[in-house]
Order: structure tokens, then sequence, then C-alpha cells
């Protein structure tokens, strides 16, 4: 059954990418324009699912998406690792010379920044979506106007690569979670990995002994972030990511953390990609 | 004596304000147009310290000014935290309705993204710095162009404040510190806080071991990120920052981490600022 899946972007995004890599190609998309977006629609029960980039190796955690996740109480059921490409895209024809444009998001404007010094006459604008740049390049027949897309936005909207992988850092890994509105009953099969969300007191060694608790309970820690409170100065929010054998150790952990850490919340339990 | 600092930016910008008012007015600036760019002029010994932001209450981490600090081991001598309050400034005389485009920074037009939905006919243009759009605007005499800039800039360039405080999320506080070419014979007069740097193998417990350590020791940790190595996948590099009361008991953990982590590193003994 195709399932509808709220991706930000448009067809030929990263997200869109994630979509069809994670559920097979057996996707239904609806493309938004923004995260918020994205979760409007999810909330709304127009979408099952929503695709939401949540950390960068080269940016970190994109906190934003974290409190959307957050605040609207959504619940993780996946994750999927995709390493992105960024390639200079424009209508048949032209050349760097040619291009007096680029328009693209600013996230991918900055990680590609380095390889536009050597072209000082184009001006970068920014624009909502990456892909959609390009749809509209095609579409519109834009000349002078180049977009920054994966190959399979040039693909699909049929335009040239005027120059390939050109963001500073090559290896550019990005981590997508799906998510879904609340947490449902879930089978508890195959769940290897958790996020968790929680909160201590300025307190020395308070973050030591919840890591004790979980490293006696055999949770390995796969990412960790602290985050200021920023109306109580001293209290922290931590985010966490747990992977375990077994969920009963896991469900151990929980209890006794849950009995320890202020306000502590599961984001999501799901499938480790990584295994 | 006044001592020459590398600022990303211009004057007016929130840099500047963070030399001025980190060194008590007594700085005397040298604009930068990249964070690269002051780290160049730091190694070149044109400047003695550059201010760098590192983290921000909305964005977390600033994970590129981590790798330019680590890579060029440079090191942290002061911090100071600032609220960013982002205005929209144009020539006298400007309104909302004859703005056709607001020029500014990728990170400033997205922190203000929401502020510019309800005026759909402006254009949001990246440039490469908050205050010199200001500059620009002001000695050029640029009709219908906006900048988003401080109060400071307004003031400095002479320009209208259309609107204030148009950050989606109102309060905004980043952290910048003050760098140094490297680790020097510092005094050890008033030190109670470290940034740290340092490696675990994806090991049960490795992290927890090392946050005991800390705890034994009496430091109190005010920030922690995980962040993948990349190429060594089953790797994990961790920024922290730890407060102290006395530099002995730092001094004591630093000696036991540096046996127990990988690449143990630090990145800077200062003063707290938040004290």
């Amino acid at each position: 059954m195709k399932k509808p899946i709220a991706i930000q972007g448009i067809k030929g995004s990263f997200h869109h990418e994630v979509a069809q890599l994670y559920f097979n190609d057996n996707a239904d998309v609806i493309e938004c324009m923004s995260f918020d977006g994205t979760v409007e629609s999810l909330l709304k029960g127009d979408t099952d699912f929503s695709i939401m980039a949540l950390e960068n190796s080269i940016a970190g955690s994109i906190i934003p998406n974290y409190a959307l996740i957050d605040n609207h109480n959504l619940n993780i059921v996946g994750e999927y690792y995709l390493d992105i490409q960024h390639n200079l895209l424009a209508l048949q024809g032209e050349t760097m010379a040619s291009i007096r444009e680029v328009h693209s998001h600013p996230m991918a404007l900055l990680q590609c920044k380095v390889f536009f010094k050597d072209f000082p006459h184009i001006k970068l604008v920014e624009a909502k979506d990456t892909a959609d740049v390009a749809k509209q390049i095609s579409e519109q027949k834009i000349k002078g106007i180049a977009a920054i897309a994966s190959q399979k936005a040039a693909k699909l909207y049929g335009l040239d690569i005027l120059a390939k992988s050109i963001q500073t850092i090559k290896h550019n890994e990005t981590r997508f979670v799906i998510v879904e509105r609340e947490n449902n009953d879930l089978e508890r099969k195959g769940l290897n990995k958790a996020s968790l969300k929680f909160e201590l007191d300025h307190k020395r060694g308070s973050l030591a002994t919840i890591l004790n608790v979980m490293s006696d309970c055999k949770l390995n820690l796969t990412k960790i972030q602290s985050l200021p409170k920023i109306d109580s100065p001293w209290k922290y929010a931590f985010f966490v990511d747990v992977t375990f054998e077994d969920y009963k150790d896991y469900e151990k952990a929980h209890s006794i953390m849950q009995l320890m850490a202020q306000n502590f919340k599961v984001l999501g339990e799901y499938k480790n990609a990584r295994l």
C-alpha cells in the first residue's frame, strides 16, 4: 500500500531521495515548502510520515528540527544516512561563464561557497528549495541561472551538470529520520535504537550518573548533545541516541532513567540504520 | 595598548560588538570577510586575537568553527555571550512597501524567515556580511534594498530601523570565543573554565568513565557534543566544556583523562563568562 509521505522540498530533493530509498520506491510524496509544513501536513492527517534531516557530518545537529519533533510530540520510527553530493545544474548549452546567478537553499549555498570563490561574477541568491530551482529553470527555460541539486534532480528535470560534487567537504553525510504523528503501539520486533531527551540540573556528576545507568544496562551511546535551556540558566536538556541488542536491557535503563532525570521523553524507538 | 583583533565582518557587525565589549573598547579591529580569513590573519601574525561565534541557543554548535580552532591548534582565551537582535535597516524615507530586496548573511536570513512571510514582495538575497550591506546602502544611497543588522550598525551607518527584533525566536543568545594563535604560557590566575576535545572508541561505557573522572575531580560539565569521525565509523570525537573552582582539581582530571581518552586536547583554558 502506498502511504502519503511529507517531504521538505519537491521531487528530486534529497528528502525525496530518502523517501524513495527508505520506502523502497513505494512512496507517494507530498511536497512541502518547509519543515514546519511537513509537520503541519502530518498533524492534519494529510500524511502518515514526514522525512526530516536531523544531523549532518559538517554542520552537526539541526536543532530546529529536534525542536519540531519535541514540541509536537512526534515519534521517530526510522532513520536513513545519505551522502549528500551537490552539483551545479543548468540548461543545456550553458557554461560557467554564461551563468550570472545561482539560486539555492542557504545551506547548499553555504556548503558550496568555496567553489564559487573562483567565479566572482556569479551572484548567490537564496531560494526555498534546491530541487525547485532546477524544476523552474527546466520548465521556464531560464537562461543564465543555475541550481545546486542532486544528480537525480538533473535527470528528473533534464538539466546539464556543469560541475559535479561542488561542496567544500567532499564527504557530506546527512542523517534523516522518518517521523509519525505520535507514539503508536509499535511492534517491538527488530528495535535496537532509541532517541531520548531529558533534562538535568546543573549539578556535578548528574550526567555521569545517567550514563552509568546506560552503560550498566548495556546501552551504547551513539550521539549526545547538550542544549542549555534558555529560560532556566542552570538547567540543561540532553538529546541522546542509544543502541542496544536486547530490548529488555533498554526497558530496564528506561525505567531507571525516567526516575533520575527530569522530563524524560522517548522521541522514538526504531531500527539502527548503521548495523 | 591597543591590540589588533580579527573579526568576521566589518565594523557594526556582532563580532565587532563582542570585540568592543570584551576588550572594553580598547580594540583595534581588522575586518575579515570570513572565519577562515580571521584565522589566516591570526596565523600570519597580522592580529593577536580572533573573535568567533561558537554556538547559538537556536542553531546549536557552529561545528565548522570548532574545526577551524582544532585544525589550526588555536587557543581559546576567553568567551562572551551576546543576545543577538536583528533589525531591518534602510535609508531614511523607506517603508516596508518600498523595499524590494533584503540582502544579508544566510544565517540572518534564516533566523528572520518567518517575519518576511508577511511581505512576499521582498526577495531575500544572500550577502557575505550583515553590517557590510548596511554600510553599502548608506554609502551608495541604495534605494529599495534593506539590510538585517544590529542597532549599533544603524547608528554607525546612519540608517533608519524599519522593524526591530525581527528574528523568529526572540531570545537568541550566541556564545563567542576569543582565540589566540597557540597555547602560550598563560597566567593561571582566575581560570575556571576549559574547552576540551577527545576521542573515544565506540565501546560501552567509555564516555561514562570519562565523565565519572570529571565528576570525581569536581568538574562541572557545561557543554557536551559528540561528533562522529567521518573516516572512522566506530570512533567518536567529543567537544566538552567544563568549569571548576580550583585549578588543581582540573589539573588532576586533565592528567587522568589524557591517559584514558585518545587524542586528548585542550582547546583553551579561560575565565567563565557566566559567573
